[in-house]
């Protein structure tokens, strides 16, 4: 295979002529080898990269500080790489020191070279477009990377709102043909008051729902960017005017509402915006987790168990027990939720660890909420379609299960009194009996016209105030 | 000591005549020995409790539920109880089971009595002010507890934010007092460029005031109540327009901008906020305990480390060092970081842990949030007073590594390229040479003249862009 | 109240006349304010340290580098500390920055008062009895802190291992009445196959019983001490053998099987101990929680849950509902566990924090794994006295849900194969018939007989193999 | 495409012909989008799960339950599994639902049309050899899943003890080369007293291999299986002996020492040897985390930082500073055991949220431990071949830094006593003179041949007692 030649301060090393990237790349690539996971499979974070660098140029063109033409030819390069044209030419693995300078010198090189292509010239010829004076021209890692990533995040944000917007609608879905399903309501799962199955599954929505306003909030905070920043945010290098510049153009070819930072050392520095997304997307975990596990303890059984609903049977649940079903989608989003909360954990640790002007953890940074993100979408999706949209309620098993109960009693305590109506509940404990037959026929504490006002259906599944 | 005999349905207790709470506060002593910290180490809590009582009683009686006179009394009692007076009567374990009914009934319970008394009654003669028909009146501990436990934690932050705050000022008092102080800014611990030490601890102030927005957001949330909800939301025994009018008096008593929650079934079984606000004070966490890594790391030394600045001489720093003084209080700081960082854990499982209508971890995640708040403000308060403004820069010291540095050929990049740039670091490493020496006297790269227009204080601690 | 004053190389305080402790104590005290829990509270650490001084003096005084007659009122102070006599002389804050000099010089400081004033001398003329120079003789805070940290956890751990163990015992005692109860077992919350009661009461304990071996291993790494090292592990101002001497004067005083680190470098920086430990308290945090939630699961109802086992009442379960009782006692250890899970974050991140050859957040450890021992040692008891050993079995009940099953008919799959099982079940599942009905009455695939041979109550509860 | 039709209790589907999974593990495949991670990237695992399948069938064989013919194809079919000819057909997300029952079932599919195609029949002819009749006989996923598992970390944790290892022996070579280096050595970043960079290096080498024996802990409990517990614990449908024969079949056919567990139900449900073993990776990452955040801190400068040593250069280390080198190794390091930590908080979750008789959440537990040996074993290899054996040290500025230092003040200490070392110390604080010129010269407190006797470099890198 044809090979060229490249240079860095370090040394000079052998590049396959075919491909795009050069030296730094190269050395990346033989550096780091960790995950195995290479930076292409987030190809939101290479069209990022490629969004970055035409911003750059546009700017930089602008003000004088880039050559015209050169410019033109960094702006169609990274047009194709914003198209995705080059994605495998990103290969770093997604852990790697160096704060992201690998990946920022991966998107320097690859852009030079196709604008050299582009040009007529061959790759490597760098006095012609260089990855550092040129492509990378009034930037350093320090703000491109962040930069990058933050728009990569915001995309991902884009898809992930409207996976968890719609497992919100199906339990909306569920919550209104639930309406008039009567069930026992639980607390420190022993037997409270009676509700309606519809309002538990509308609860479901409503809980999920208020994430949709946290997943905003993080994204305004993810969306400050620091372009312009150079190194550790002095601005140093950088023309009068390019960071406002380059904000601008990054919004036009993104259409995406960024800002720049007020203050760009602080900017350089800070994690905070992360540590807070990654906190949304712990607390969404949270929510879904309990959630399933809800689900899972609703549809226990079928005999020996609640049974209160039925998950729609996604695969045969034993390999010795025939006939099991288990509630696997439910499952797999509670581990999934796990693993969330143990990113969360990751990136919490990642931002205490900054020292002085940069943090240098962000690629696990990134790691960790690319695969949140990416995980937690997946695991809404499926929740939704492989098993909220199935669900089927037992209604008169549960309805059953609420006239049995000894909970009911709580609605006779405005007329009788706590003391009494705990008097009634004791006794239907120890003998078995319902609550119906001590209070009615036995005590004669309320006649039976008494009680069928209050323990109509409607009054049980949704209770008016009904006093002595 | 003269004794009463309390009932429930569980039996007969004595209590010693002169205490206020009931039997059912009695057995929740018996039965929770876990950390030995009482309830009334919170006495914001306490207050918080009877606000609630106090309110709930107002919307009872205007609502014709509650008998007026002992409606007043209950009033009466809920104030004595606000104004701390009985703050040594709420002795519950912090982690208690049960899902806070015992601090709701050690409330009912000290309340009715603290009313009998006032009513010339014995304590204990309940059918004059009965703990659950008369003082927990339409409520329910599933409103009540978290009610009262949401109102506590308003308070607190209240004054945590303020902490916090001024912590920010310090900060930025110092930025002003070194913005002519001249250093080394480092990225991943290696030389970058120059930059004020001013402008370093004005980023901290600027990365700290950050928090203040995400408390207050934290605040928003935490004041959606439930009252009125009572067992797991259904409003069962609570008359039509209860909750409402009771959160209408509560923000009154409180004086706080408090929101009923639109769906009380979600409200009642949702750890959200608790969640969200713990995330936050981990958020704030992380930031402080980097900043504090970054303040034992300037003032590392005295000779053999960075020695930037000085931290205020606080206590001897060794038992067998002589003249060894420590940043002990940023490292105070740290370990509190730490804390509240486990705290947060404590509080996700807790959450995850929540099942059907109700959470029944809440306890537990009122220790962590009440802890993390106190400690966090106090590390806050201690950092300012005992640290950050006694803080002295060595000017002189971080000067001469400035000029001393590598680092500084960054600013010759636009001049020189990037890799005729690198070529002078490399000579400025391996010789020991400075980078003026080589640039300047052997190589003959630039001029003196433009050495000087580049290298003048200004241009070094706040960069203008100087083209070739 | 009369005072005396105190210097150190950071200047003068007036020290109240009749505290034992001096000048450092008294700036610690006036530097760390962030629990507001003091070191008293730990009885056993104050008691190693006075250990620690003891050993110290009598080594020190055989090696003849402490007066003889110093040596001997040290260890007649250090006595009265051991035993408790000046327990509320600890009173510095036990989060504190520092990595333990306040504490150790807090040791320091009341033992030699107290030798003073048993000299017949006056507090505070330490000419006579130096904290520094006699007390703390050939020692640093490097070594002697962590050395009576580690005496306090073993002596912590005695008591605790003693509780779990008896928990433990408490289950194997259940197991044994509950052999004969016949129940479902379930797996992912589905009906599964047949159990005994029993046998699920004997796995909590077996679960619980292999968590002893892991607290003696921990044991055994915490006894690993380094005291000699003095500062930073190279020895200096100690003399020949002294490390080997005092180690041996601390296994005679304290009992323990304490064991000189092999290299002291090494041992002085590394807090690997103690994240061992931490992750032992953890592991049965997750276990005791685990078993927690099964208990609650099982006693959920009464109506309308599981209702296979009841917990014994503790306290009325809820200010609304009346005859509620709650699962009160498994609620509040699962809340330990979180917080003891939480403590175990604050661990890991406190030993990562250390840096070069000394870890300096140290107290946040202690702090950390004291709180966590000391909650679950009473929540192991806790649980035991108030909960495991008054349980009951509904056995009647768990039978019924057995016969009613469909999980038996795995049973059958020896004979009939998984497939037409797996018939069996769907048709069970579909209309409600029972198994036996399905197999034995309408589809004739087995013999009565054959029935009663495979489902004998022998059988159900610990199966046989029965081949075709 | 040719398609074969298979059904399983919940429908028909089609195959493609020529893949050797069946129904089961299609409908995973379809179930599972969460990772996008296959199987098949943990061959160890298939590898095992070969080996768990050939064993059974052998001792089914052995039982008689199995034909003998069938039986002997299993095991070839297995063999192939085995030597890795099938990986590629083993595709379930590595984050599953159903409790590893999709695993098991692909490698009961897999093996069965493997076995058929040797016997000459066709995929899906499972009359003539079943996945769960013949493949699955006297198995459950409960215990063949976990017992592949267990198996496959046993593997997995062989070649990452040796990396470990081997890292700990390069710090130890580089102990060696570094012995006579003397340098500051620090506590809490302050300078403390003098000591040998190598015995710093040796330190390093110590602490990482006292993670050798926690991992040989971790395999013990792993080693213990539980082949033979079938649904639950309770054996149903294994013949009697078989748990035994079949267990000293896998030590045979793996070479591992493997045993039985005692209680079969416990062992079925028990997950605590997960996260004893995450916890010991977790330590391990603590560990290799200090020592990094070490080696950046020493290596930190060049100019403007403590440049005790340097590490090799590997990379660019800035996109704009020309001639910066980063830390990069330690710093992929760093972030490599923040994921490790996190993944034990996935481990804690999931196996906290076991329920009764099983874990269901084992999936994500094998997820985060097989990432986390896969990440950790990498990065100690990164970190020994591209860092520590290029590591050389700055021996003149080492001792310059200390000669230079007050720290060397304690070496008088036990000639003038802690206060008039404190003198000294104080003013060289205050005057910028050296502890020499103030002991010797001006204050001649000792004379220049005690001072000569004492700061010998001997008595400086490896610290000898001497008296007044």
């Amino acid at each position: 295979m044809s090979k060229r030649i490249e240079h860095d301060f370090l040394g000079e090393k052998e590049i396959p002529q075919d491909v795009y990237y050069g030296i730094q790349t190269l050395r990346a690539l033989e550096n780091f080898h960790i995950t195995g996971i290479p930076l292409k499979v987030e190809p939101l974070f290479v069209k990022s990269l490629g969004y970055v660098k035409k911003a750059a140029a546009m700017a930089n063109r602008d003000l004088g500080v880039l050559d015209k033409n050169i410019a033109e030819y960094i702006i169609r390069a990274s047009d194709r790489v914003i198209n995705g044209e080059f994605d495998n030419q990103f290969l770093s693995d997604l852990i790697q020191g160096g704060a992201g300078t690998s990946v920022n010198m991966n998107a320097n090189e690859v852009i030079a070279n196709v604008a050299l292509e582009m040009m007529g010239k061959q790759k490597g010829e760098y006095e012609f477009c260089h990855p550092n004076n040129h492509v990378n021209c009034s930037q350093s890692t320090n703000d491109a990377y962040p930069t990058a990533f933050r728009i990569a995040l915001i995309l991902k944000l884009t898809a992930y709102k409207e996976e968890l917007g719609k497992l919100a609608d199906a339990f909306d879905t569920k919550g209104k043909e639930f309406q008039n399903v009567l069930k026992m309501g639980r607390t420190q799962l022993q037997d409270a008051v009676p509700m309606s199955l519809g309002d538990e599954f509308h609860a479901f929505a409503i809980n999920l729902r208020e994430e949709l306003s946290r997943v905003d909030s993080s994204r305004r905070l993810i969306a400050e960017i620091n372009m312009g920043a150079t190194a550790i945010g002095t601005r140093v290098n950088a023309p009068e005017g390019y960071a406002e510049l380059v904000t601008q153009y990054l919004c036009e070819v993104t259409g995406l509402d960024l800002k720049l930072a007020e203050n760009l050392i602080e900017a350089t520095n800070d994690t905070g915006a992360y540590v807070q997304l990654s906190g949304v997307l712990k607390r969404t975990a949270v929510k879904v987790s309990k959630i399933c596990n809800d689900l899972r303890l609703l549809s226990s059984g079928p005999r020996a168990g609640l049974n209160e609903i039925n998950l729609p049977p996604m695969q045969p649940g034993s390999s010795i027990m025939p006939g099991k079903v288990n509630p696997v989608i439910p499952e797999v989003v509670n581990q999934t939720a796990y693993y969330v909360i143990g990113a969360d954990l990751t990136v919490t640790m990642a931002a205490e660890a900054g020292q002085l002007q940069l943090n240098v953890m962000e690629p696990v940074i990134s790691f960790a909420l690319f695969t949140a993100i990416t995980y937690m979408g997946n695991a809404c999706r499926t929740l939704r379609e492989k098993c909220i949209l199935g669900i089927t309620a037992n209604a008169e098993h549960t309805k059953q299960m609420v006239m049995n109960s000894i909970g009911i009693v709580t609605q006779l305590n405005p007329i009788l009194g706590y003391e009494q109506s705990a008097g009634i509940a004791r006794e239907a404990l120890e003998t078995g009996k319902s609550v119906h037959d001590i209070a009615v026929k036995e005590k004669k504490l309320i006649t039976q016209e008494k009680w069928d006002e209050i323990f109509t259906f409607d009054n049980m599944i949704r209770p008016q105030f009904i006093n002595r």
